[in-house]
């Protein structure tokens, strides 16, 4: 059973009440707790030592890590963050010194997004370090943007360079935030999530959770410098497109939104973000999976992104 | 360094905005969104294998620990939980249908208080079994209960009963969200917590934050039958009035109140909660730190409750 098997069957019938809008299965759950303008966005996400990180990795870019993957996720639904808790997992024995850089990290990010840290908790984890962390966001009533929404048709983009992440930028990524409500506020996004599983993976979740299917022009997808170094060195054990495909970790944002607004999009994209890519992979048909275009023609695109187990 | 002083030093100067009420230090956070008559409660809590349950301790009462602790938080606070996100760090290998166990657990006592379960992840953790539940609420906007407010000259009670609570209660202890929001909104309750660390520790941090002291009456304490049986068969290895100070994991609510509404108080929740015992077990005073009054005269009481670290 891999994680997706099990999450769905410990989904399948959760308890639910008169505030969830949105329950398990989106970047967020998506709460009305009676704000009159806004909706309530919630997530938890949490990074562990040889997993996530490495037990070398210097301490403020784990804690910077561990913050950021939550931000992401409340980008992914065109959120702003307010507070976030934090709960650190220790081993037995650890240096309290390492403990205040992992809080330097989660506070200098946090501070850059306001997002105010309110608490959390210390406990003891005898294999190895863990961090868990809450966060809570906000979005206007109509503006949250689901995984399930997109149409036959639809444009679909991602941000930013993909692959080879594991270089470096699975630390130091910024997240969307304030890309993503632009394109909210400005664009029809039907569809919406960050990129962590890799980009194939991720957009099967948007395509399941629609009930569409997708076609993929492998030229346009943005391959990053580290995928290419990667691959060019051997490192990576694949072509630089599958790794921007399966590496996983880019934290960049992936949406569809109608076809007729792609060329606005992309012209209006480059004056508000000059120094961020965005490119038109594909469009969304009817069916199911991905379809990948490339010098050998269309064929189906099975490999998967990251999944936690085998 | 022990629990208390490391979060101490990783508390002292954490980001804040606008929104944040009460931040890190109470039992939950406070937040103001804007909600007219409300504020948001936040909290999140962890259960580790080998600490807070073993590897034999059945599943569904893992769960309902779990979620039981944040429920009690909650209940601290006065407050009303609404929504809750499960993040389960899992070993590399396990059986799937003991975490459907604990899901069961979980979603049961979700069920009694009609929290909605929204979401969560699953994760690996190499060593053990780690649960950790992050938990949202409201609390009308007045009527959220601190540690701080304790005053000079209130009155000291506590629900239920004391102490053993490893025998069996700390698996399916009851969280006193009804008698909590209750208390609130008949009495004048100054200060209130849930006994999470013992007695004697968490009444210290009524007094710390408080800024006062506390005289106890040791015939008063209300020791629980499982630290009696505990202590007559020399298992406990301390005396059962002692185990009801600080042995840890009671949930129950302890509070103070100004000492005039002592009587109408026990009057009223003999008729409210008949099967719950309530007792008034001292008074706060000027200075700081626990007196405790017994056969041997009055003497200051130093003994901790329950540290993580130590």
């Amino acid at each position: 059973m891999n994680e997706f098997e099990l999450i769905s069957r410990l989904t399948h019938s959760l308890p639910a009440n008169p505030s969830v809008v949105v329950g398990a299965g989106d970047d967020c759950a998506v709460l009305d707790l009676g704000l009159p303008e806004h909706c309530l966005l919630f997530k938890t996400d949490a990074v562990v030592e040889g997993i996530h990180f490495l037990a070398d990795t210097p301490p403020e870019k784990i804690g910077r890590k561990a913050l950021g993957r939550c931000l992401s996720d409340i980008a992914a639904m065109a959120g702003t963050p307010t507070a976030a808790l934090i709960t650190l997992a220790l081993p037995k024995s650890f240096d309290p010194a390492f403990v205040e850089h992992i809080y330097a990290g989660i506070n200098a990010l946090a501070r850059e997004f306001a997002v105010a840290v309110v608490g959390g908790e210390t406990t003891t984890n005898p294999g190895c370090l863990l961090i868990s962390i809450s966060l809570l966001g906000t979005v206007p009533r109509s503006k949250a943007v689901l995984r399930s929404g997109a149409k036959r048709g639809d444009a679909i983009f991602v941000t930013g360079e993909l692959g080879g992440s594991g270089a470096g930028k699975h630390l130091d990524f910024t997240p969307r935030l304030e890309e993503a409500r632009w394109l909210a506020d400005h664009f029809h996004i039907h569809a919406m999530l960050d990129v962590s599983d890799g980009l194939a993976g991720d957009l099967r979740h948007i395509l399941n959770a629609s009930g569409v299917g997708a076609d993929l022009l492998g030229t346009a997808i943005p391959v990053s410098r580290a995928a290419k170094i990667a691959a060019r060195s051997g490192a990576a054990g694949k072509p630089p497109t599958l790794a921007a495909l399966t590496d996983g970790e880019d934290f960049e944002l992936l949406f569809t939104l109608p076809s007729r607004e792609a060329v606005p999009l992309l012209d209006a994209w480059k004056t508000k973000f000059p120094a961020l890519a965005l490119s038109c992979i594909g469009k969304i048909r009817v069916g199911e999976g991905i379809l990948l275009r490339d010098k050998f023609g269309p064929r189906p695109f099975h490999a998967h992104g990251y999944q936690h187990f085998e």
